[in-house]
């Protein structure tokens, strides 16, 4: 047998390629090649077919994909525990609003940098961003090392970054130019929501998409009032609504999704949307639970979102999971709902698939992309260890996470940020933060 | 001015005394003369009045009042995720009782260390615990330093500690001769639930409580077969039926309480009863929402629990108080129900008052216990800081916490157990863990 050169082998005492405990390798490794696993097997198989000069080892150490993040705001990272508890519209208007409307480029750039840093430190290794100034939260995120699908929010109103809506329309053609092609960054197209954008966005947006071949972003039947509002408008629910319009399809993914009924689940499953679930922020906000069960059910695919960290108050995927597992056993009364396995493939190959990128990440084969996080399990709460799903879902906390690879490179090693100095994004932060503070007593 | 000595001075960025942002002090400091606090206030006054061997500063660090987690099993922390996502009985029958047939006072001494080590690194110093041998459970808390509730859970059927209930009844006057006076370890007395014991246990067992002037702990209307199963054979819910026992009092902790209805918090409000809110115990089995916020309004003090952690599957009080803080809002569609503050304090003061412990810990105050923990603020999760209930409830996270102080004595020195050997009880545990699951097999 001849042995071949791996950039890295990655190795612990468990590796879980999927979401599945069957499939676990006990003393595992991966070899990483540029960008992609070149095997996988146990660390003695690995080790006799591969040199390297970088071996890292884990002892007690879980390796398994990075975590998908469908759904996030990176940039409201600074607006973390600035309100909470507060009535939707008086935490919107009086607390959000008057700040977004004092957003610079430069804010939204350091603010995307500490959401990246805390992702990373939390196991996410992707993730599906919209937001203001995008073109600021994709040049932190290409410093990060993240892979994330990036979009600009379009709505009716005057935007605190493009202006005019006919800007929003030329900024978001210049994302795609900037990023066609890019190896980590894939752009969207993101109406808000069907309460903030006229039919004529929505269609007009759909049609960017489409001729991009990208991913459709939009927070769908989040609320009780979201529905209200687009029945008196359009005399339909919002996903009725998009159906009307043409816009439901394979490309879409609609966030939250908490007010479907059975109808508007098949629908939906018929024409093969992707869901993204966000339930710390519905919780907080009191916006409901999402039929997510019933969904899984009918055929969608649904992936997980933490949302923004406004509303949660943070990113980190091993909670919402936690929750996530636990939520849906109790609104329907039935403690095997949503096991540990189902909600672990949702955090990964489940949000691959909504991103469309199931081919490429969300579980650790060959050839796929070197994605891929090794949490450490030498501890009380994850001790002795039966089942790693289980563990994963149930007991695992981002701060488990000791070091992260994406794409072939080391983004966190021994909890250590490569790419990112964190010390610097935290003083800067404190900074702005201080300043967010200061202008919100004007 | 005179200076005095402190055994240990504790200061940090930020110190909260108790759950409420206006009495937060920049820049504080805590005294601590043998086991209690001697003076709180910035580190300048602190540092100027006392002299000290031993100062403990944290950049970055916050000082606030150790977590309490009022409902625990300590030992069934070596059944983490030995079996979840399945119907109660099955859980209990086929995986949970045969695994318990085979406790030996060895595992459960073991396996409460175990816990320990977790509670401790994840915030909380005081817990109330029952479960079996709990003279076991006892003598691994004394080792750990930590303050406990400590009680035998009685039941009708034999005991795999004590055989028969009549030697029961003599393990637990053992209990309370072994702690009489002990500075750190309380002695209760469990009666497991209205539907494992004969109403001649409760009452007798109520005695036992008045006698000592002990804590009466009980699981209580947990779910829908207990008060169905409680109506079938007395007639009377669960609540009823220990009023009609005369058993509802202000030393009555009664955990879980998740089918009240509205009379029944009414009586328990004026019956003093004490309630320890298991909420993610209470989602991972589907047993409902215990109607917390009701009991709040009605003006019972309600504490957090995690129960065991194999129904949790963690004993983290800070992922507790996440889901507390979030799951009351969704359950009654209102984004302001059980706010930070509020949640902290069930955590806090809250807690200490269901033990009757209020005027010893639960806060920081001269005079008081000292029993606190420092967490490191400096992390992107943390960062900025607006409002620090509103991280503690909402972002922060167990393994935040890196200093534990219980009782005056430093239990926990950035992140490494002082008390405890952490390396050996989680090697031990891999052992029992092991033939716990080879035993499964048989
Ligand atoms: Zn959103
Ligand atoms: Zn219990």
């Amino acid at each position: 047998m001849t042995t071949q050169r791996a950039d890295t082998i990655i190795s612990g005492s468990y590796l879980i390629p999927d979401s599945r405990q069957k499939n676990v390798i006990n003393n595992g490794a991966v070899a990483v090649s540029k960008d992609s696993i070149a095997a996988i097997g146990t660390s003695e198989d690995i080790l006799a077919q591969f040199t390297t000069e970088r071996h890292i080892h884990t002892d007690h150490g879980l390796i398994m994909p990075g975590l998908v993040n469908t759904h996030t705001h990176a940039p409201m990272a600074c607006f973390r525990g600035l309100a909470d508890d507060l009535p939707l519209m008086t935490w919107l208007e009086k607390h959000i609003f008057p700040v977004e409307a004092r957003w610079t480029p430069e804010m939204i750039y350091h603010s995307t940098l500490l959401s990246l840093a805390e992702m990373i430190k939390s196991g996410t290794t992707s993730f599906c961003d919209m937001y203001l100034f995008s073109k600021e939260v994709a040049r932190a995120t290409v410093e990060s090392g993240m892979r994330a699908w990036i979009g600009e929010v379009l709505y009716d109103f005057p935007s605190p970054c493009y202006g005019d809506l006919e800007n929003g329309f030329s900024y978001v053609e210049e994302l795609f130019g900037l990023y066609s092609g890019h190896s980590l960054i894939s752009i969207t197209a993101d109406p808000h929501s069907v309460y903030t954008c006229s039919p004529e966005l929505l269609t007009r947006l759909g049609k960017v998409a489409q001729s991009h071949d990208s991913l459709y972003a939009i927070h769908l039947s989040e609320n009780e009032a979201e529905v209200n509002t687009c029945k008196e408008r359009y005399n339909c629910s919002p996903v009725d609504h998009l159906e009307r319009l043409g816009l439901l399809g394979p490309k879409t993914l609609a966030a939250h999704c908490v007010m479907l009924d059975d109808r508007e689940i098949a629908l939906m499953a018929e024409r093969g949307v992707k869901v993204s679930h966000c339930q710390e922020s519905n919780m907080k906000l009191a916006s409901g639970t999402a039929p997510v069960v019933k969904m899984i059910e009918a055929g969608i695919e649904v992936g997980i979102g933490t949302d923004g960290a406004a509303s949660n108050n943070d990113v980190d995927m091993f909670g919402e999971m936690n929750t996530v597992a636990k939520i849906h056993k109790v609104a329907r009364m039935d403690p095997t709902a949503m096991g540990a396995e189902q909600t672990l493939h949702a955090a990964t190959l489940g949000g691959a698939t909504t991103l469309g990128a199931s081919d490429h990440i969300g579980t650790l084969a060959v050839g796929k992309k070197a994605d891929m996080i090794v949490l450490n399990m030498n501890q009380p709460h994850l001790t002795p260890l039966y089942n790693i799903p289980s563990h994963l879902v149930y007991a695992a906390r981002g701060s488990d996470v000791i070091h992260s690879i994406i794409n072939g490179r080391i983004v966190m090693e021994d909890r250590v940020l490569q790419s990112l100095d964190e010390e610097q994004i935290l003083a800067r932060m404190r900074e702005i933060g201080q300043n967010i503070v200061r202008h919100g007593k004007d």
